[in-house]
């Protein structure tokens, strides 16, 4: 039952002239961001101005790698290697650190984008090859990821766990989420969303497909910016969340928050 | 008139299952090594590998940041700008110090790669671009530079600078290299690198095409080992200038050293 | 004073997700099409459905080469071999070609894109590699350029030229184009854009910057559609065109028809 | 029980300047060539190269499309759409044909890389795809395969099927290969694999790993040249098969005596 909660969107997802969402808009709304790394999307020069936008926002700041395929978005999957994976995620780091490093910030958290993503929250190879990345590179992060192998790897190596709900997506009685190929996996309207997300945060359930209340530990909220309609969605939650009384803060706060209660 | 030296060697600059150097071989003989970060050559395997590589021979680690083309290995001008040039630079050198990091040990320089380097001695907005980013990662690292814009430009940012001095390359009167195209650029009788090398190092003289003698002051001397020859010149080098007397360091024992001197 | 005259529009330059400019919109307006080959812009799935709006449309397709530089969409000048030019703009020919092919229609020229575009109207030794490629590949392909080192290349080995007239650039008194970067090179206003195409189409001529008609032979003319603003011009261009009596026909067809007037 | 046989290795693997088989001493044992398309391998200038160097040695060429994975080498599995890997190969083949229709000289067959080749002898929609992109460019196309769901997608469409064998690799009872991540999958002892290849070719049976006689129809040995020792075997191969009389003649050739002897 919180009284706060993290957003996060998914930002400088562009490569070179190309733009893909409305990071400007997204950047008010949120406040934790993951920016890409370089290798599904965005650039040096796009890396640099998204970090300077979110220091300028006072959003904070976590590395978004990805496959290296960068015509797919990283959305294909790819089969690599536990080494292929731990060295990807770790450049990815590094390269997105060097911008935050150099204007003076500190790099918040790391979450994996796309089929990585995804397959990080089910196969233990990919999951322990991110985790160890993330453990080499700086303890101090935190793992943003649904329940499942990566949160279970983070914690074996005594990294901060964020967990991720999702409020536009259906989930399954088991906890995961209902594929994007089937029927219903996506929610689009902004009422339901929002009041999705609101049940979620402040008391702690998701109602599954088969209409089941699912407990759910939220820490950060997904949002998209991707459409216009994406934005007015997260415009909606974002409003209904304070409404509830819920206080929007990093991720960071919020673990330590959460911290304090259990201690 | 130096008793010590660094010798220095590009490392990691091949990509998959691509291999172009005798890394092994040469990372026995240098103190110091260049690492490719991904745009001309190395990918976050052989980043990871060839870091591991020196820390377990004690060679001093350097980010080798090149242009964007891997087609071309980074050996082709390209028209960037100041921002560009800043950014890339960036990115390379914290995709980098991720993997130095991850292992413990710390990046001390930074040498730009191939027609990078080349335009960076004589480009003032290129050498303006590479020194800031260095500054703005860590104002500690070494830039290793010829003299010329590079080495002005990190001087100017307060960052310190490790002159490079090429025991097989053709200088002209003005202390700028031949260019390899003209005649007589390269030099390769294994002798005669070795004698100019040790007399560089120890005599602080190069002589020029025209025959004159030139002051130099060389922090440390580049190696080559893309063939058996040019590695078998690196032996010869190295034997040449330890029967002088000179003892082989990193460059940030030689530039400490230097600095107690004029102290 | 032409009576007929062709259209083109550069198309198909998104990369995966990405989408740069409204390309159904521009299809509708012209009469050939230069379609990007995957080396500055462009993916194979792009390409495919490329390629079939064209042949939907009935809209004449050429392609449309550019340097290896997805992240700088072109725009950078590289600085590249012959052999490299050469083999580059072939592979890239053989790309798409293949796309045409495959969909039973015919590629019917060959337009540089961007950086190696300019640099083709200057600099003979690109002119006589994108030339070579051309005649290599079929010399009944057409070469879209404007007058200069391209067009001499083209004829000399016995290439048609279709020559491109821009009628939102700026031209100095020797017929090339004012440079983007400086002021006064672009001009916005429709009206201005669309009077001095119909007059370079039909009359033949073009006021320079200094005032003064330069004489022109246009054989294509180059719209844009980048951005909504860009389309509008577009629009004008071809309406005014129009009205003036002027009849929008693929590039083939108008030298065709150039040819048997002369004959 | 042939009496001819083509022998046909991957060739043009290298990228910039980096290099990963012996290509001159492979083009002098075999008959046909798999040249790469710039996807897993191979760069325009090394394609325009290995294809002049084919057709001097009177080499039969073939396209060799792989993943788009050049750090991978394209021998990690990804999960694309049939639209993805058509697209990918028709643009593949395409860049290619290029290089040989430039020289006079005519693209004979395609031959999938790597593990898009080997998903394209189980997966049927892998295998339906890339048997479309070769109809549509050119249906005289030769496809070179295992038995499995490539040969049977290209007979589906009327086009020639080679027939691949391997002479070093263990076969199943069911006549797939052993996976390389078994034990004993790769043979490498020379004479046993000369032998192995010499029965396949004049008796048409190649032994299981149980010791079972397989019936084969091979009409092409695939040789590897990535290492001293792959082109030992690779001699070793050729002069067998010569010793017992078989003669050695592209897989067009083969193809042609084996219709007239069923005619």
């Amino acid at each position: 039952m919180n009284r706060m909660v993290d957003l996060v969107a998914d930002v400088g997802e562009g490569f070179g002239d190309y733009r893909i969402s409305d990071d400007a808009s997204l950047l008010e709304l949120v406040s934790s961001a993951n920016v890409a790394c370089g290798f599904h999307a965005g650039d040096p020069r796009i890396m640099d101005t998204t970090v300077a936008r979110c220091i300028a926002q006072g959003v904070s700041i976590g590395a978004h790698p990805g496959f290296p395929d960068l015509v797919g978005f990283g959305r294909r999957a790819m089969d690599l290697t536990a080494e292929e994976v731990r060295t990807d995620v770790l450049y990815q780091i590094g390269a997105l650190s060097a911008f935050v490093r150099s204007r003076g910030a500190t790099l918040a958290h790391v979450a994996p984008h796309g089929r990585l993503g995804n397959l990080s929250w089910t196969k233990p190879s990919y999951a322990d090859a991110i985790a160890d990345a993330v453990l080499a590179f700086d303890p101090s992060l935190i793992v943003l990821s649904q329940e499942g192998e990566l949160a279970r790897a983070a914690r074996e190596r005594g990294l901060k766990v964020g967990i991720l709900g999702i409020g536009d997506r259906a989930y399954r009685d088991d906890g995961t989420l209902v594929p994007r190929t089937e029927h219903g996996a996506v929610i689009h309207d902004p009422q339901e969303v929002a009041a999705r997300t609101v049940r979620m945060v402040t008391e702690g359930l998701i109602e599954s497909v088969s209409g089941t209340d699912l407990p759910v530990t939220v820490d950060t909220v997904l949002l998209h910016g991707d459409n216009p309609a994406a934005l007015t969605v997260a415009r909606q939650v974002r409003s209904e969340l304070e409404v509830a009384g819920v206080e929007i803060r990093p991720v960071a706060a919020i673990l330590k928050s959460r911290a304090q209660v259990h201690s």
